[in-house]
């Protein structure tokens, strides 16, 4: 069953105000424009709090990823933040020389905690009580939950925080044949995620380096000048390669050649590992196969930034007026504006729209406020809900409503009883 | 629109198992039926992951408690974990000499961040860009967020974790009057919300101490031995009094007398707090009132946790079988058994049956497995799925099926052709 917060409001009722001007220590176009439209909040450098409206846009986010991941077999679970010291000592993973963005902590009695950076540890950990015979395998399991990391830059916005929500999925098979067959099946499935946010024509599966058990991982790179990395691009053959393993070797393999890529800035809004057993040896996961042998599960993991994918939306999909939310996630499908909400005709008219929408299926954010136009038609361009619909005296009179996609930037006359039939 | 995750599946690709055994250094009785049923793992003392089946559970709380915030007006956002020192300086919070429940860290440049116990100060300060004028005023903001909290001992099981999923509300009025008509409000909402989870008879208001801006504040407490806390409760009067304010004074402003009042252990699964200005003044939220004049906002705050909720539930209402859930929070409504997967017109049987309740909207939680029934009549008592439906050989000759209400553990046989009437 599809979960969908669609909550319809008054904007006089939103706590939230637009503003002229960012922070001035914000760089980050995203971030600028996210807290300029009331969505996000800056509390330090690198770490954001999500207002209402940026709640919204995060949680539909989230519901298409947790459908897509559902789709894949993945079951949702919730791992602890707080970490255990000793579980990541045996990976060889706690120390501050091998992983630098620690966030640490200490308990009362002196010990040490991390708090959780990623989780293949813990999930590890913990699949020895479930897993133990090759009936046991296949398994994913997966999570949205908050992860810390120390960096020591923060400088992009909510693209790259010291906190953000991530879905971690993390597979465990019985051999690396049976792990790559659904690693094949989270491509397709990561694909159609990029697709439903918006993203896809912008974003590539893209070869980059792999580690022990694979000769490739895979990332998903959106093309932004906003990225901190580089890609070679094929936009027709819809593949790209990392500059990290852009080789004579690596092209050959993916049958290209370097006059038809080309080099761009991306950012990674995904990636998708084989850990092979990385984590299970040390970690002891092990399950009986067949003749009865103790052998180690084959583990993958497969990652998506939350605050990432809704950082790109807004750099790719801006102008200098605001914000432009690809419809599946826009925090309301439709910005119904009153242009006099003191007038009485327009009132009831655009109450009488706002509850028909409604009972449409639309989510609608309601401009019944009593200000200026030229502050409305800012304001709604900025919060960049796709569609907005404009209530005025002068059209009204001659029984007519705007509509402008605010994509496009323009706006046509709809007669106020076809403006139903327009929509749906 | 109310949105519940209503997902049936097959046990048979549950990846969690039931154990006969809890941990041996798991004390209380919450977590020892939750780790054995398969609802949360260990991770250390005080702190626990939610594995699928206690997710569903936890999520259904969630959605149950945000429906009531909603009802009040609240709106929801999602506060940052990571506590800028600054900001709790402000308010004297900082210092472990005056809150020893904090738990540190460091970035890389070596300023200290503190990891949210509570977000009072950060709300507070947010407010100041979005309240400006009486006109802003009343709103109400929540959130479910993770808190981090450094208990010395942590022996409550998911009763009192080192971090733990919270819901807070906080409330911001132009004076004391608004605020306690809102105030008021928000118990019913508690109480509605508590009578929901299946705690209602087991729940009272409870008067509590106060502070500076109230004569009282208000806990919502549920009796069981369990608990940490005292109260003296009129069961007929339906108010509790702590033990902390329990005085002459108190009584006769409530108009109890001592012999109407039992002693009761019990654990706060609820709390709402008068903050008056103790926040608004030194974090400098002020608003220009009716004369223009820069007044501190009048401040509460609200709080649920939903792990504390969970572990009552399962402290109070369960067997020496296992766990009982209410049907609102229950992970599924059906638990359907089939006691011989392999025979074929069980098979069909069981699964037309998980078809037809799908069809009827309810979810069911399909034990397919193949397994002696006597394993699975205990898997099931222990997970504690209010209704039971258990298809066999012998009664399905018979043309019935057993149906058991895990909470009277009695099964009645119903013809199979009535099953669907009688559920409905």
């Amino acid at each position: 069953m599809a979960i969908i917060d669609n909550h319809s409001m008054r904007q006089s009722a939103l706590f939230t105000k637009t503003r002229r001007e960012a922070p001035k220590d914000e760089v980050a176009k995203n971030a600028q424009l996210l807290i300029r439209a009331g969505f996000i909040h800056k509390d330090m450098t690198g770490v954001y709090s999500y207002l209402p409206l940026g709640l919204k846009v995060l949680k539909k986010i989230e519901q298409i990823i947790r459908e897509e991941m559902n789709e894949l077999g993945g079951q949702e679970l919730f791992l602890a933040s707080l970490q255990n010291k000793e579980l990541w000592e045996k990976t060889n993973r706690w120390d501050d020389a091998a992983v630098d963005i620690w966030f640490k902590t200490e308990l009362k009695n002196g010990a040490f905690l991390g708090l959780g950076m990623t989780h293949e540890e813990p999930i590890t950990n913990l699949m020895r009580e479930h897993i133990r015979s090759i009936k046991d395998l296949p398994v994913a399991a997966y999570q949205f939950q908050t992860k810390f990391r120390n960096e020591l830059r923060a400088k992009s916005g909510i693209m790259r925080g010291r906190e953000f929500l991530m879905k971690d999925l993390y597979s465990f098979s019985k051999n690396e044949q049976s792990h790559f067959e659904f690693y094949e099946k989270t491509k397709t499935a990561y694909t159609k995620i990029y697709q439903r946010v918006g993203l896809g024509e912008s974003t590539f599966l893209t070869f980059a380096s792999g580690g022990i058990f694979a000769p490739y991982s895979h990332e998903f790179q959106t093309i932004t000048d906003a990225g901190e990395d580089v890609i070679y691009v094929s936009r027709e053959k819809r593949i790209a390669i990392n500059k990290e393993v852009y080789t004579p070797e690596v092209m050959k393999e993916l049958g290209v050649i370097a006059e038809e890529l080309e080099e761009v800035k991306s950012v990674e809004v995904g990636n998708i590992f084989t850990l092979g057993t990385r984590f299970s040896e040390p970690l002891e996961l092990f399950y009986n196969d067949e003749k009865g042998e103790r052998t180690p599960v084959f583990m993958g993991s497969y990652g998506i930034g939350l605050g990432r994918v809704m950082g790109t939306i807004v750099e790719t999909m801006s102008d200098e007026k605001g914000i432009i939310w690809p419809a599946e996630v826009s925090p309301f499908n439709i910005h119904l504006i009153s242009l006099d909400p003191k007038d009485e005709v327009i009132r009831s008219t655009c109450d009488e729209l706002y509850n028909a929408f409604q009972q449409m299926g639309k989510s609608v954010l309601y401009d019944d406020r009593d200000l200026r136009p030229g502050e409305k038609f800012n304001d709604a361009d900025l919060i960049g809900i796709p569609l907005q619909i404009i209530v005025g005296s002068k059209n009204l009179t001659n029984g007519m409503v705007e509509m402008k996609e605010r994509a496009k930037n323009m706006a046509t006359l709809v007669p106020k009883e076809k403006i139903f039939a327009t929509i749906a």
